[in-house]
């Protein structure tokens, strides 16, 4: 038996039900590869407030404590740019392995941070930053590296995604986000998803894992002027108006692209619907491979952040056959 | 630049589609993932045929040149079960990393050849055995290690989906099939993909990955007995009759099913058409995820054998962040 002990940065919805999952998973990892997880620290902003089931003798508001204390991977979901990637560099300074969801933090400091972690010998595990519980990351990383990737084509956001799915129904744009928001799908400020930073941070993501290449063009728009109108008429042409992040190889490097686009029935992201995500992933030799499932909420990331940290922690044997 | 010496057993479809593969992608891997693949020994059944842009001094009919020979991993993709069986048994017994495309030797022997592997301290990999160029594997072992799956249904067999698809638009099945074979999908007899025993392989290779549970029951259904006009009947009604596989955990155990089955027009496995695959994974925290792409061919089938043979060689630092 293989103890892996856990500290954990950030403790809100992510968070909490990544607590959850370890929790109710634990004795199945046991069983299944042989990993004891313990979670050692658990850092929050408030260590008075009342989280049901959350032992909180590990609660700290202290980040030094979790990030210096005895573990061997660091799970950070408090999201923001500085202070999660201060946490995180000091984590990897340490040579410690990193599993986050932050996916602000990765397009802006990627880089940065994964050449840090290749000179300290430490990994920074990333699969529910972008698409929460589909294993896209996972997909371009591993399932097709002997490929060339051509193109990624996907739904990266299931807020905008949500809303015109309800625009489909007739309703605003206005009253769409409105019930996104007063469903947890969307932020009480919603710009970052309907200006499409949100997808667009996401795209780059999985673009610097595909193409290894450099970005020469990014053109980013909204769903803002996007009307019940337009959808309608999408639909009516048997199609469907989606919210569309490209990434195509160039010359030279990757052209990346967000924005509103009709699509042809055919098209499988035009079957993806509410607040689901979709991707299509063009490789040369595989021809089009197509995922979708649930990109976001509590439980369906926190359980992409468990199996990164279930691989961080598995020997050699673990990785070429399950156990038991 | 960590260099990788690959033994190939077997140089039929897939093997000489890995050859070309490897040479193709073979700087991307340099530069990507700081690996030299190097093809050092071919097992073929006959070293006279003519093989276009294979080196023929690699070339020879005797397996134990490529089992016993220097390199760090063999690929598999000779098929069947006894031979094959023997040869991955002495290439693990020295340790050897093993790909393998193999679903027929790995539904029959595969506990004892991963209990052998973690012996020894070598990795069996088998992305390619089921769904061909869609990394399904990989998504069930790997990308939802964190969740319980409770169920997997799919389309895991290309021949018979393009057959229902030949027999939608009219065709019977006796045509479709020998369409079928004439473009190459379906070998001079398909009984195995017909009788279902293929697609029962595949079902029996994903629920050991997913349930870690034994098998209770298994019920195989061919499609021989579909007619054109069950098939014209689903469409008629919206929906899709499908030959369809599914493992559903049950009180003790996994329950696999294999059938024909009529899906409504919902039902994301409804619109897998002609050869391609298609599995929906039922996570008790990530929810329905839906991967589908092709499942079989030359070119799909080499690039996860590919993609295996790197994670093989990848360096802890290479599976925690792209280089270069």
């Amino acid at each position: 038996m293989k103890r892996l002990r856990i500290g954990l940065l950030g403790c809100g919805t992510v968070g909490a039900g990544f607590v959850h999952l370890v929790n109710r998973e634990r004795e199945r990892i046991r069983g299944r590869y042989g990993i004891d997880l313990k979670l050692t620290r658990i850092l929050v902003r408030d260590a008075e407030k009342e989280r049901p089931g959350i032992d909180r003798a590990l609660l700290t508001t202290r980040a030094t404590e979790v990030v210096d204390g005895e573990c061997e991977v660091i799970v950070e979901v408090v999201g923001g740019v500085h202070s999660a990637g201060a946490y995180v560099r000091r984590a990897l300074l340490q040579g410690r392995d990193v599993v986050t969801a932050n996916k602000a933090l990765l397009a802006m400091r990627g880089r940065e941070l994964f050449d840090l972690a290749a000179r300290r010998g430490a990994r920074v595990a990333f699969e529910a930053s972008v698409c929460g519980g589909l294993p896209v990351i996972g997909a371009v990383r591993r399932g097709l590296a002997g490929d060339s990737i051509e193109r990624i084509t996907g739904i990266l956001n299931g807020t905008t995604n949500y809303v015109l799915s309800r625009m489909e129904e007739g309703q605003s744009l206005a009253s769409a986000v409105a019930c996104a928001q007063e469903l947890g799908f969307a932020e009480a400020d919603a710009t970052l998803d309907i200006s499409g930073q949100d997808a667009a941070q996401k795209l780059t993501i999985l673009a610097e894992l595909a193409f290894d290449a450099p970005v020469r063009s990014v053109c980013v728009t909204g769903i803002s002027d996007v009307t019940a109108d337009d959808v309608a008429r999408a639909r009516a042409d048997g199609g469907a108006l989606r919210h569309v992040a490209e990434a195509t190889r160039v010359t030279g490097g990757v052209a990346l692209v967000v924005e509103p686009r009709v699509l042809s029935a055919r098209d499988p992201l035009a079957s993806i619907r509410d607040e689901r995500n979709g991707v299509v992933i063009h490789g040369r030799a595989v021809g089009e491979i197509f995922l979708s499932g649930l990109g976001a909420g509590a439980m369906p990331t926190a359980a992409a952040v468990l199996s990164d940290v279930i691989a961080a922690a598995a020997a050699p044997g673990a990785d070429g056959a399950p156990r038991g």
